[in-house]
């Protein structure tokens, strides 16, 4: 491994100094490297807790799926970050699920569960770590929960367009206002007033199951 | 103070056994009893940071409010109990703010936040046992946050509990949440829980294989 891969590993585990050297060792000699193309899954619980992950380069996303397929993002990590709810399955107290998929090709170092869990369950600073990486999440996940339940609709809607528009990289979205209504959990008629609103406005431009972005600068300016 | 109250501190403080006869004396001197009316006021992040709570009887509220005034129960305590969020500012990544309120008369003892945040900094199984409590409220707002963004389930049950309640004309319905989850197509934990929350919020009352609607004006309402 070379220097700065490892002090990567080190400045990101923030325990580091509280291990004795058979710890530090096991946590070197058993680190490996993954990597991710973009949109690959790598967790869902219930079905896989890979471990801990720390991310070198790229970025994740970690979201939370309704039965119809509806998809509500919580946080993203990119390099530097540590994922520790890829681990969920060693914190007995988180009793919900998510899914975390790469957003772009990248690259981590992996502690696999059962390493972790050895030194989290042998170690009282390894064990508040987990818990304080946790509670940083949780801080993120009250952040989108006020954005999706307290946000003026025009921001909510405007942010999916911009988005929409950088993740397929096209002004045109080839979408129903339904569609759209379904992923920002509104309703369609909410969605068609708004976007009426927006075409009004010079921001958009509406045909049959599309939407085109006209002018970002104005769209971007409702996020103020 | 009596027994039963020293035990119902110590059982709730689980890190007791982790404090030295200092600590422990620092808690038990400076505990002290609050009592909270129907619909008082007990904390709001940024102005208020009272300490650590432990419930003894009587219920709390904890919620988010939008700007227009819009309220979200992220969950409820209830006797045995213990009430992190009111200490927030001593964990530095809650950076979300709450409101906690008395749902009904309450009483509980309250360890202020100066002692708290002593024992927090010298014992890091205090400091555990703040970010484990912490991490189980984050559980509980994801499972409120669920069911808030993707409604179909509760919709479905309300809906359920309706027709029986029509079709039988009764308000008590004779069924187990066994046979419940049967008739809708759902798991026996997952309407437990729905339930669960359903008394909680006062729309039924449950009892051993019954289940009796107490407002079916609230039930419908779920159905908008």
């Amino acid at each position: 491994m070379n220097t700065k891969d490892r002090n990567l590993i080190i400045n990101t585990l923030t325990f580091w100094d509280n291990l004795n050297e058979i710890e530090k060792n096991l946590i070197l000699n058993n680190i490996t490297s993954v990597n991710y193309q973009l949109g690959e899954h790598i967790h869902s619980s219930g079905t896989d807790c890979i471990g801990v992950l720390i991310i070198k380069s790229g970025g994740i996303r970690t979201y939370i799926l309704s039965e119809d397929g509806r998809d509500i993002t919580l946080y993203r990590l990119s390099a530097g970050d540590i994922c520790i709810l890829s681990a969920s399955c060693i914190l007995e107290n988180i009793t919900f699920a998510v899914h975390i998929d790469a957003e772009v090709d990248s690259e981590a170092f992996l502690i696999s569960t059962a390493i972790f869990e050895q030194l989290y369950r042998q170690n009282i600073y390894v064990e508040n770590f987990a818990y304080k990486d946790t509670i940083d999440r949780f801080s993120d996940v009250m952040w989108a929960m006020q954005q999706i339940l307290f946000m003026s609709f025009d921001k909510r809607l405007a942010i999916f367009l911009l988005k929409e528009s950088t993740n397929t990289n096209s002004a045109t979205l080839h979408l129903s206002h339904e569609q759209i209504a379904k992923y920002i959990s509104s309703a369609r008629e909410v969605v068609s007033r708004m976007l009426k609103y927006f075409a009004n406005e010079g921001i958009v431009k509406l045909a049959r199951g599309e939407v085109t972005l006209l002018d970002k600068t104005k769209l971007k300016k409702l996020l103020v």
